[in-house]
């Protein structure tokens, strides 16, 4: 290979998942490389270097996988927003509407501490509504966000728009035009 | 606080959840905390210490904070298995026993070359029904499993025995006895 790979490179691309006409951008290629998911949790976490965050907050499923990731590098607790009854103590919990419907996400009311200093991470930035529901969560909590970190952002779709129309700094590693 | 606490003290433990007559253990508590879940990460690795590892297994949900960490602190790939319907490419799916019931775990098909080394991971080890399925999944993958370590293993539920009698070498940072 005469060029070393770039993220994107790695993500696999699945015509017409989860059904018709979804472009789906598969990150397990990424993750199950060994220079590929090395260089997606380095390079998501360049933006807050000398930064100070107290908690990293993960979105299920997968951003349980970066944001284990990246709290373990910044020696730093991780928590995670579930889907409703996943959880087993006390949450708090905060709907948001899906193309089709509505859906609940949980946190823990004891997870964040008042003040904390807090990076939410997720592999992909798409309309943004589960991101947004967690960012309000992490809100009602106390926290203060410093950032939200995704591997992927699919611009078209709205999502860094609404995140930034909410306060919060957004990075993303790439982007894919179109949905 | 006089003593540094073990991993162990992180855990919360929740009454009659998800129903009536279980005590769960709740790892979120040892999550959360910097040096709780610095202490899992790090300690969970000891055995391995100069080990060959290719990749690490997580399993959902939970198993993937944990894998995509310990994926990341070895710079290797990281493989989710998951449940039915979940993963968007190619993949071959396990059944096993629920206490009522059956589930199906799935891993993508080209997630493990033959030969790779393999570590699994996830939080808990109690019937080991989930961890023998997924193990199933990585050999029928041609994958050679290193090991299988857990935060924590019940014991009396018989899920150390059961990986043990496959051959496995397992691994857990505390046991509670009892269901």
């Amino acid at each position: 290979m005469p060029k070393t790979p770039a993220v994107r490179d790695y993500i696999r691309t699945i015509v017409d998942f989860p059904h018709e006409g979804i472009m789906f951008r598969d990150v397990t290629t990424l993750f199950a490389d060994a220079r590929g998911f090395r260089m997606a949790i380095d390079q998501m976490l360049h933006p807050y270097a000398g930064m100070e965050i107290d908690k990293v907050v993960g979105l299920e499923a997968r951003g349980f996988i970066l944001g284990g990731a990246i709290a373990h590098q910044l020696s730093v607790g991780f928590v995670p927003i579930r889907k409703k009854g996943k959880l087993p103590a006390r949450t708090i919990s905060q709907d948001y509407k899906l193309e089709y419907g509505e859906a609940i996400v949980e946190i823990h009311e004891d997870a964040i501490a008042p003040g904390e200093r807090v990076l939410l991470v997720d592999d992909l930035l798409a309309t943004g509504g589960t991101a947004a529901a967690g960012l309000k969560l992490i809100e009602r909590l106390g926290g203060e966000i410093v950032s939200c970190a995704f591997i992927i952002d699919l611009p078209d779709l709205g999502g860094r728009k609404l995140l930034e129309g909410m306060g919060m700094d957004v990075h993303a590693l790439c982007a894919f035009e179109g949905a």
